[in-house]
């Protein structure tokens, strides 16, 4: 892999620095369009299934009929993650509305622009490395979610300013914090910016109901599944950050992170422990066995 | 202009079927650009310093410092028309935060991308012709506008799915309406996807307070003034549906349609009236003269 990996762009293998999309596609316009962040271990998208099914919600929420198969769209992901020879990586699928006549409305018959992304990271799994330094230090910030009645927050898309402004907020600081913790408009604590939340009291695993505002993560689904297999208690509720804040343990989910101790949240310290790690070996677990199916438990 | 007209891209004129941008540029990532709607009457974008400020505005929201100067950016804007031997257009200009390392949080050395796209239009002014056809059918919808809280209303943004979401509601009819009207998270009517709504009752010129999550839209703007010019009472305050429907008249502004009279707003009929006209004979005059600051009146 050089400095200038190959991308997949409508179809073609490009090198990143000429891989480009028409200024009037509506991904570019509007954000009309939809994203994947996936990880690939030894080859292989971890919980491909469920990133298609959640990348088909998105779609649906857009009224995105792209009508590209399961096949074609593992092809090409396949296709370029050999192109750059890596095994393990980050690899980022997008679909978008493509150029389409017409102004703002959308037209029904659509010609998908596909773009794959493809970046290496640490192999992950029981001999891996997270791919971060330190347990992330967290701040609260003013920017809210934005509420599912203005955009259904199960959609995953490409207008991803919400999570912008709320990372440029953490700029003002001298130390920027890793990540910034939003709440939903009424205040319940929601997500970060490019992560979900968990925090364990009194032995209990808890993280924000999707109901405030909070998008449904892979790495998400698959701590809560873990937790209940390991014999954890789980709830999924409505939180303030005073709940955050006094919690024994705190961690954030996402693809590329896995699991992330908090450090400390608004300067609080919380830092992660017994079970965060319990919750992490059994992470990684499934990553060495590919398994990540309530089925194949 | 032929079928392929010519765009300016990063300070060059292309083909737009050849204009594009990079797919790592935050514009497509993430829909991290501002941009302008206006049109050109005569050669002339019309009312260009109060582009200019809103533009400055919504990058201000953003923290994108693009470092281009006015001069920069109306020239480019003039080689675009010129090359394109256009007098009276519609003009988007579209600036991004461009490539950067990194993932989500933005760096402060941008390196911008510049974008301005045309189209012809009618001349406007007291002996053009509208580019609408009819007076518009309009329809409220379910999506709610963006809160200011999760992203600055008056920020014009490449994150346009708002409006697209609120356009799609539309399809599920038979005669699709020309817009959809939103509301915002509090129930108040905001606005519709691409315009500012307007309505007359009592001979008072009504328009949803900028409270409401409403795009500050220069039209809007200088319709209220002109209102005020020709002796009118005016009034931007909080209003909910049956407000809108009981009007004597309501009309929709946006810079391509100028004033649009509504017909009917969810099948209650409404229309212009004498109070519309007027104040769109004020604005014909306005762009026929090419005046549009207060202290020009």
């Amino acid at each position: 892999m050089t400095d200038d990996p190959i991308y997949h762009v409508d179809g073609d293998l490009v090198p990143a620095s000429e891989a480009t999309v028409s200024v009037d596609d509506r991904g570019f316009r509007y954000g009309d369009a939809a994203f994947e962040t996936m990880r690939a271990y030894g080859g292989t998208i971890f919980a491909w299934d469920r990133h298609r099914e959640r990348l088909e919600r998105t779609c649906k929420a857009l009224s995105l009929s792209h009508g590209l198969s399961d096949n074609d769209l593992r092809a090409r992901i396949d296709e370029t993650l050999a192109a750059n020879d890596l095994a393990d990586a980050y690899v980022r699928l997008s679909i978008t509305r493509g150029v389409q006549p017409g102004k703002l409305t959308p037209q029904p018959a659509v010609d998908p622009t596909v773009v794959i992304y493809v970046t290496p990271l640490p192999r992950g799994g029981l001999e891996g490395e997270p791919v971060w330094d330190e347990p992330a230090t967290v701040q609260s910030v003013e920017t809210r979610r934005v509420p599912a009645a203005s955009v259904p927050a199960t959609a995953k898309t490409h207008n991803y300013l919400n999570g912008i402004l709320a990372r440029t907020e953490l700029q003002a600081s001298d130390e920027p914090a890793d990540e910034a913790l939003m709440l939903d408009c009424s205040g319940s604590v929601a997500e970060g910016a490019t992560s979900n939340l968990f925090f364990v009291a009194d032995g209990v695993v808890h993280t924000p109901t999707l109901e405030a505002d909070v998008l449904p993560g892979i790495t998400r689904e698959l701590v809560l599944e873990g937790a209940r297999t390991v014999g954890l208690e789980t709830r999924a509720g409505e939180y303030d950050l005073t709940d955050v804040r006094s919690a024994d343990e705190a961690f954030l989910t996402n693809r590329t992170w896995e699991l992330r101790p908090i450090a400390t949240l608004d300067g609080h310290s919380i830092g992660g422990g017994p079970i965060t790690e319990q919750l992490a070996r059994h992470y990684d677990e499934r990553v060495e066995k590919r398994c990540y199916s309530e089925a194949d438990e």
